[in-house]
């Protein structure tokens, strides 16, 4: 059985990578790809590396036959994706790659995006899509929010940790380094080639970030209390990936164990030898998340640090994790794709 | 029906690539894995982005018991390959990814390689492995040799054009752009990230470089005539990718219709609109060929421009399409990756 | 004593480089900075680097008071340059770094351009601003035309093998690849750090880059007769540089010791020892141009390949040469940066 | 007056820099190169960038003649290092930017470095070469010893706190982001571009990096009791650079003003008004330091970041500036270099 799938927002670089993946998928076709501004054309036109794929061309949303579709991912902007998915038809299966149903609470999303939210109804419906945490909501979900990229990052390596109470909630620190493709394909001079490439910096440091709004949500509702942490997120000269560096008040050992017994049965959830810690050149291009534990040398202080592709496990490979279990499907298909090294 | 593969010299960038490919391959099955120095360790201790997949530990090549083997792909250094090679048992089909099985006359060999050949017999029976142009003798060949990297671009280019007879032999310029790669994971100095990043240069300028000795070769053979091209090969910054661009006295539109004829039913090479040239960043990773023509401002002179990925395409993923063909699999099986990007 | 300079359009990276090169300048002092959308901000807050320097604020153009300026260097965009330029007053002097008064004949202007000159007088006055061809017109000129950065590239490889005739004018072709800061500050798509990162290609290609009309002019005039090269600029992922290929019928021992002869005196072009070529890694952040001549393996046939910082001596360091020469200091003064490496 | 200097060590990346650096200085002249393994070769063929400088060539130590030189800078290996200072004649002035002399407790060095010291009269003489708190005994030391580029990074964030006692000594963070150059130009697997470039990780993870040898020695004076603070650098695709990221429990307004205050008068630190942070984009190949902090979200927690040049402000240029100072010098005579960008 084959699964029609529509992609809205795909002239995006999330976009496209949802078309890559499904591209070697066996059960799903790709049956609309919507894109306004770049209505009519084929998607070789505006994303070359396609061109050996038999796509439709990019069309408008309206012009969409959605009773002909089973699911639908949407890679649209922030804000524009709730204005289009609460028009959708109730009986098409959703995963929204933005960040307009991560947060349950619609005054924390006033607070971090800034305005009201326009579709409260799907906001209240919506499952948070972090596959290895919500699976079984997930498997009978109609609408799932995709996890921010950093967010999913700094989850992994502290959610098990919360959950387990093993860690101090009070002294936690994530010093994160993104590359470049998350702030997506917007023409932006920070986002230049020469004004990027042989340099890098800290950004929206100090607690500003969006994805804060998911970590505080998130960690909070495992520890039964607040929880506020440290994010200090960095764009390093790099295309794809993300590291994260936790620093966390805990047994360093107590700590691994947590981590070992979470993932131990995850197919995409890699946790190294003690000791060891990951990069994200073993990860790029792929599904998979690697995570590190070291102990400090100050007793009582762990260093968790984990990597995974912002494009792929953070986001459009994510997706696709869902839209699998959504449909029925095993988790992994078509997604078992070995990390591109080097 | 599974075949049995084995992969001597997988420590290196075409090994693992290999590796990456076969991992979601559906009919083959990785069962030896050799790296003479490295032997006894795990092959996700050298390559840690292959932790996910269950593979055998890494042996010498003594160790492998070859009745159990249906293919094997050797990546090993120039002039050792040619020494393991005449050894292995005859029943096994091999795949050589090095220089010692891609020129057919001894003295040739001599010449660009420096030294006799230590295997004549398996030189005699070797095929030269660019699929495209030696599809039906590759299918009942046992011993089929990898044609090098910068080699496979410019016959991408050339040979159509040489075979029909539309430009001049006498004419014809390749200066070719390379990525790091393809130099291998060697310990050399100008190979160090600092001394390559940001910078590029020319390299083996004025035809001192080896891959043209397979172009004097094929292109020969091909006009029934000496044929000596001009080639500049240059290092640029990136890990992976070729880009070539030839210089050509001809009719750009004669150019043009002899390679989408020649191309017209390759799953791997796709000839751009007239007018268009290809970007190394819309192959990264796959297997695909792009090819683009443009017509000079002066009359009769064509640029032919040629893109490929130097590991993929240009070595382990021609690979891979060979031995598809040598064990009766479609050509393309386990090959249709989508290219990455960005 | 000290000359007032004013730069024109200072927020584009030629006029940060000029600043940055006149940082360290002996006898020069700047006065003005403008940059018409960003007038009232301070340098530091577009070019952060700079924060150190004691520098007036940009303003727009109106704003200066050009009775007390001595130099103006003029880094505006093509078209606004000359309409800037025709309105200053005629007793400053002017180094512009745009293509508007490259071109003598106003109707290749129009050609290349495509569209009619603005500042015909100005035009007919300029000089032609490649220091190492026409330093004594620079000396006396009120307006110097700073050479295009791939223009420069080809000229120096070129210029003197067709002033002494010992190559074939009708057989040259120059393979170019240059760094991206050539394509300025400007928010376009392909200048993303992940469009570009790790990819490269063609551009321009079969005879439509506008530098062309630059060594039209200049070969022709130095060959006595009309001279058309093939030119095919590459994109390269780098941010500084540029390494232009030559490929010439001639005598490579002839062309190397005409090179040699030619720049035996000039500051800042070293040819290097016959049969070695220059990388742009040597080379950045300086206002050298290192040249190398290779013979090919087919007798009469040379390489001749040449390196530049695009920015320094393909722009700002050319246009401080100038600048020099025509305010009576010693050409190399601020100049001696050495390259930036690693 | 001219100074005669010597290099010893000058073909690695921070003997280069300082030719580079003392290229345009205007007091120091070079009369001595050494480097054992190169003795006898151009400067020009180990560092092609340097090819327009008039340099002595290559020699091994022993030839040199130390009578004629005033200050020699020590660019050797670590352990080499000690072995050749303790050996110079003693009226010979040493800035040494190896790690042999940092550490002032003999039993401290062997801790770090895993052997007894083989000088320890130098090391008890020697001066800890951080200029902005060192600078009085630095003008009459014989004998100077770089700060590690690390260290010095995490001084520049650090020490004005502790001295001012504004943070709490036991929740002290520094993760630091380090450029490949720190590495020098050794040949290791982890350092090619193929390994690197688009990849970045953690090391020296959990307490092991030999700077914190350096932290625990200059925090715990200026506390006054033992520090140890919390130490993780990270190796990113870039070649020149350090990031530091100070995570400390302390008021952020009060930090500021202690930053503000310490560096109010020096020439190479920047402190950037409040709430901004750096980009090492924005100091490369400069001796300028740039400092920022901005307040937590969460109350009495600041985050305070720093961008050096590790080759220039990081190791070279600190050691000109401290050479300028022991030779009576302007401190910023031939350091003014505005950084290169983009």
């Amino acid at each position: 059985m084959t699964h029609k799938i529509a992609i809205l927002g795909a002239s995006g670089y999330t976009g496209a990578e949802l078309v890559r993946l499904i591209a070697t998928h066996p059960t799903m076709e790709i049956v609309a790809l919507s894109a306004d501004r770049k209505a009519g054309m084929d998607m070789s036109d505006v994303f070359p590396h396609l061109r050996h794929l038999d796509l439709p061309a990019l069309c408008k949303i309206e012009a969409i036959d959605f009773s002909a579709v089973d699911l639908c991912f949407c890679a649209l902007p922030h804000a524009t994706s709730q204005r289009v998915i609460k028009d959708l038809p109730k009986d098409v299966k959703v995963v929204d790659l933005s960040a307009d149903f991560r947060l349950r609470d619609p005054e924390e999303y006033v607070k971090w995006y800034g305005g009201a939210h326009d579709a409260l109804d799907c906001q209240a419906e919506a499952v948070y899509g972090l596959t290895e945490f919500y699976r079984d909501d997930i498997k009978t979900a109609r609408l799932v929010a995709g996890t921010g990229c950093n967010a999913a990052t700094g989850q992994y390596i502290l959610s098990p940790l919360i959950k387990a109470g093993v860690i101090d909630f009070d002294q936690i620190i994530l010093d994160l380094k993104c590359a470049v493709s998350g702030a997506g394909r917007s023409l932006k001079e920070n986002l230049l080639h020469a004004e990027l490439s042989e340099g890098y910096h800290a950004y929206a440091v100090g607690g500003t970030h969006r994805h804060l709004g998911e970590f505080d949500q998130e960690f909070s509702k495992l520890a039964g209390r607040p929880v506020r942490i440290q994010f200090t997120p960095h764009l390093v000269p790099a295309n794809r990936g993300i590291l994260g560096t936790g620093y966390v008040h805990g047994d360093a050992k107590q700590v691994y164990d947590t981590l070992v017994e979470t993932y131990k049965d995850e197919p995409f959830v890699e946790v190294l030898p003690f000791g060891q810690t990951p990069s994200t050149k073993h990860i790029r291009a792929s599904n998979f998340c690697h995570i590190g534990v070291v102990a400090d040398r100050i007793e009582g202080r762990a260093i968790v640090v984990a990597a995974l592709d912002n494009l792929t496990k953070g986001s459009s490979g994510q997706a696709l994790q869902n839209a699998n279990l959504m449909l029925g499907e095993d988790e992994t298909t078509g997604l078992m794709l070995a990390p591109v090294f080097p």
